[in-house]
């Protein structure tokens, strides 16, 4: 029998790579992070991302039980998606991300002046 | 005139996956920030990349100014990709996610005892 633990890369980097290592899926935890979004919320926000790219990603990272879909039955039926607890884990992932940008932009800044 | 300042996103986070937020260019940065690494190295380490995939990345973390590639005068000429400093400055980012995946998969094991 195939475990968990088999199908796992070794190296901690690539599991954690296999999980949210692309573009699409990296913008859209940095906006999870801060509350719940609804689809069309999340698409407006990420520029350039296509309704096919954000449906993909979202069910990738629902499957990987990293996102939450939550339907509130109300008329129109509304959807959000939110973190799990595990997608929320990964919150220093993102402030790594955010502080290296700021440094960046902060660098390139004083290249200008 | 268009300044590095200007084409960066607002996001700070989307900065910096503008730079390495796919999955090649995240497990390259990760082999690259223990030592520097040939490109045949490269390719039988990180599983299932192309050459062409290869070469795509480390051109594009090259012009980004994150990957030095440096020819020395041998016979058969040898060539090293490395970090540059701004390459090395984004260790804490691929260090959060090395912590991470070793609590994932920390998790799966005892999951499945």
């Amino acid at each position: 029998m195939r475990t968990k633990e088999d199908i796992l890369p070794d190296c901690p980097v690539a599991v954690t790579v296999s999980l949210i290592g692309s573009k699409w899926k990296l913008l859209i935890m940095r906006n999870l992070l801060g509350r719940p979004w609804r689809f069309n919320e999340l698409q407006k926000s990420i520029e350039g991302i296509s309704q096919k790219a954000l449906t993909d990603a979202l069910r990738s990272m629902e499957a990987d039980g990293i996102v939450r879909r939550t339907a509130y039955p109300e008329v129109p039926p509304r959807v959000e998606y939110s973190l799990t607890e595990l997608g929320e884990s990964m919150r220093p992932i993102i402030k790594a991300m955010e502080s290296w940008g700021n440094d960046f932009k902060a660098q390139a800044v004083r290249e200008e002046t």
